[in-house]
């Protein structure tokens, strides 16, 4: 059991742990390359095994630094990895982190410069899939656990750890860990890594927003098997035009989806939020020639770009694919076609709902000349963190120590389904502290993390845990009720 | 040279062929498995080689069965083979027999029972690629042949052969062989079988219309890779979402084309014709059975499904990809999506006009948040032979003697684009005459032909020369100005 700095003896502490990890920067970033080395896929049934591995490599670390219980549980899924450090006292606050260990998928593995699965540091950037969502974030944060442990033997704070393995593909095992688990996860207040900084140039973000999702794939059944687009062209209805017919009715001319009953929980944004968003400096052009796209989308009338971007519903097809796609022609109708389609959604959309909605609205627009398949992928809940959480002035200023830059806040486009279910199951409210790049290819080929956010992430989380440990348990969990 | 035989002393003699195929008939069963064994696949650059090889063995054959000048011509894209017999004198018709020696694409190979192109004899039928669509077909006129050669060493008709590698990918070459190549093909009549029969319980049929098609390749651009869908959903315009959007615009609730004077040029059916096409014998429900769709699609409006499956344009998505494909959920906006589309097309219907009449549209449909490219594929001009032909009722009487029923006469939905192309160029009309099962997964998985086509097709071919030899090449010729 170690003493807890005070405030006063704690800004030399800092420093120490601070000068530990430039000290230590390229054998960090050498073992950061080790861990990025692993295929954690989660999508991918034939990764089971180094998705496994990756859990392990992560508890064996927590151990060698000096996070106790570090436990890898088994789930319906992939492992969930959890580990504690509590002994900074009952008055100071404890701190749930929160980030995965999974990665997306790397396909198109043909638009990688280099394999996806050998990091590459080039341009002050480290190339990997997993470098900035997740695993990236996650390694930040057990260096800077080992930079205070290593340096004074104990943590400003409690630390719990929370380390998923299914979040890219929807985090089903987690609303049953989390209420068999409760005793590993209770915390003041949870701290998740698993977004970006508001932009390239070292400007920090505090998330106060997430948007949910709900995800399906729609396959339509036409002919018993391929048949002669000559021969039957005009009388089989080609189940890729049925496909086509039917998702083109989801949305209508105004970008807004036409499924009834979706827009009855979408809470509007206030006029104080809408003028936050016209605030936040963003260039539409710069951005547009950012992504490769000649213009933004039109999207849903009446609301800016950046609103859309992140407080509005999506409609996206994630994939479609259906007959002949080789060199040339093939004069087929084929016996079938499907699409994934996803939505994003935002407070206070029930995913359970909108999934059934969907689904319903999907198999209501078939016709009855083909078979419509709906299955419900997976969902997620959005989820909002009120801005005066009292967690939220000592993480800026951790933020702002950290890359010298005080935060701008935002609503992410994303989705992170523990934030939503943490509050709901243990009352947890979330700090969204994400340290990727905004333009870093996240579940794109050639994902990468600056190394400057890795090292000034890293030196605002040292300062995170100095920040909160000044606080008294108490004063942390004040904003719960909001 | 050796002398026609008469009409009176024919009849024996064509008793004499017909034996002659009866009695090797398992010999030419197995030679028919050698040529279906040869990968000729069009559309496969890989397969160049084997297509080649696939078309010495036909100029080896026909070396072998007596018809002479058989030649391999090199063309842009696969040979043309020649051959001719011409030796029935100058008062007997020259018939000039076209077939196609390429075969489609064989994916999905998985759904094959048996590999493509390993054929398997089964329930009375041959299964491999090629069987009806159309090496089979194009086998049974060499052995028909061979059965007159065999026994009489000679023909009751001057006969020319024109076999074609490019079909299945749109007959680029033959137009240039056409203009070149005129003394090597000119003719009295044309014999095109690449078609099939009325029904699978062996009734015959005349084939006196052929759509043509144009096909094109629509690809939507949008970010310059994928990106993640939370990041950039509801900014960026989704390729795939665009490519629904614009195919979903391409034909109205009516079922017909919205692209500006399309129909300009369609013949439409008289009075007769749509008289003729209700008497023919045909059960919706059967047919729809038999393909495994619920129910036949609603189509055109104003058009029964017989007049829609053969005489109507139509508008088919024969492949559509784009995103992620695999297990599971991926959350990306693809970079591009693609669409592979045709249309068949009916006389009077230029495809060099609706190609470009399409691609405008297409391209006027593209919204400015994306980048849409249109490629042109291949196209092949509709055809109509007059029924008042002066080669139709002998054909009716030789199919009449193989299949032991009279022939019906029937549009038919696919395109041989070679049809129109001898037509415009040298004046010759054709006669269809198609021997394939109508359900004989032409351009699909399990491709089959029944032996009793074959063997009843082979001695109608038999008999057709016959008959053809009865007549003058004046009086055949007498219907080209139709």
């Amino acid at each position: 059991m170690t003493s807890i700095p005070k405030p006063s003896e704690a800004t030399g502490a800092v420093e120490t742990a601070v000068t530990y990890l430039r000290e230590h920067d390229s054998e960090h970033l050498a073992q950061l390359d080790d861990f990025l080395r692993l295929e954690s896929v989660s999508a991918d049934a034939a990764c089971a095994d180094e998705v496994r591995r990756t859990a392990q490599w992560i508890v064996d670390e927590m151990g060698r630094i000096g996070i106790e219980r570090a436990t890898l549980h088994e789930t319906s899924h992939h492992p969930i990895v959890t580990g504690e450090w509590m002994h900074a006292g009952p008055e100071a606050p404890t701190v749930l982190v929160y980030c995965h260990y999974d990665v997306q998928p790397a396909d198109p593995l043909e638009e990688w410069v280099r394999p996806p699965f050998e990091p590459r540091h080039e341009d002050g950037r480290v190339y990997a899939r997993g470098s900035g969502d997740d695993k990236g974030q996650l390694f930040m944060h057990l260096k800077a656990v080992e930079a205070w442990m290593k340096t004074h033997g104990s943590l400003p704070v409690n630390l719990r750890f929370f380390f998923e393995g299914d979040e890219e593909v929807g985090s089903e095992p987690i609303e049953r860990f989390i209420d068999e688990h409760a005793d590993l996860l209770r915390a003041d207040v949870c701290v998740v890594s698993d977004g970006d900084t508001f932009d390239d140039d070292g400007t920090p973000a505090i998330g106060y927003g997430l948007r949910g999702i709900a995800y399906w794939e729609l396959r339509v059944h036409g002919p018993r098997q391929d048949v002669h687009s000559g021969q039957y062209g005009g009388g089989v209805h080609n189940p890729a035009n049925a496909l086509v017919e039917m998702l083109s009715q989801l949305v209508d001319d105004d970008g807004r989806f036409t499924v009834p009953g979706f827009y009855d929980d979408v809470r509007e944004l206030t006029e104080e939020e809408r003028a936050a968003y016209a605030a936040l400096p963003f260039d539409e052009d710069a951005w547009a020639d950012e992504t490769g796209v000649p213009q933004p989308m039109r999207g849903e009338q009446g609301h800016t770009l950046l609103e859309r971007l992140s407080a509005r519903p999506t409609f996206d097809i994630n994939g479609i694919w259906g007959g002949y796609t080789g060199a040339g022609a093939k004069t087929i109708i084929p016996a079938w076609a499907a699409a994934k389609i996803s939505t994003r959604l935002v407070p206070d959309q029930d995913f359970r709902k909108i999934e059934k909605l969907v689904k319903d609205h999907l198999e209501s627009l078939a016709p009855p000349t083909v078979r419509a398949e709906v299955n419900v992928i997976h969902g997620g809940a959005p989820a909002v963190t009120p801005l005066d959480h009292p967690g939220v002035a000592p993480a800026s200023r951790a933020l702002e120590a950290g890359f010298g830059k005080a935060p701008l806040f935002q609503r992410s486009g994303g989705s992170v389904p523990v934030v939503a279910a943490l509050d709901a199951h243990l009352g947890i409210k979330t700090l969204m502290l994400g340290f990727a790049n905004p333009t870093g290819n996240f579940h794109a080929p050639n994902e990468w993390m600056s190394l400057r956010n890795i090292r000034d992430g890293m030196v605002s989380i040292v300062h995170l845990w100095h920040e909160l440990g000044a606080m008294r348990a108490t004063d942390l969990r004040s904003g719960e009720d909001d």
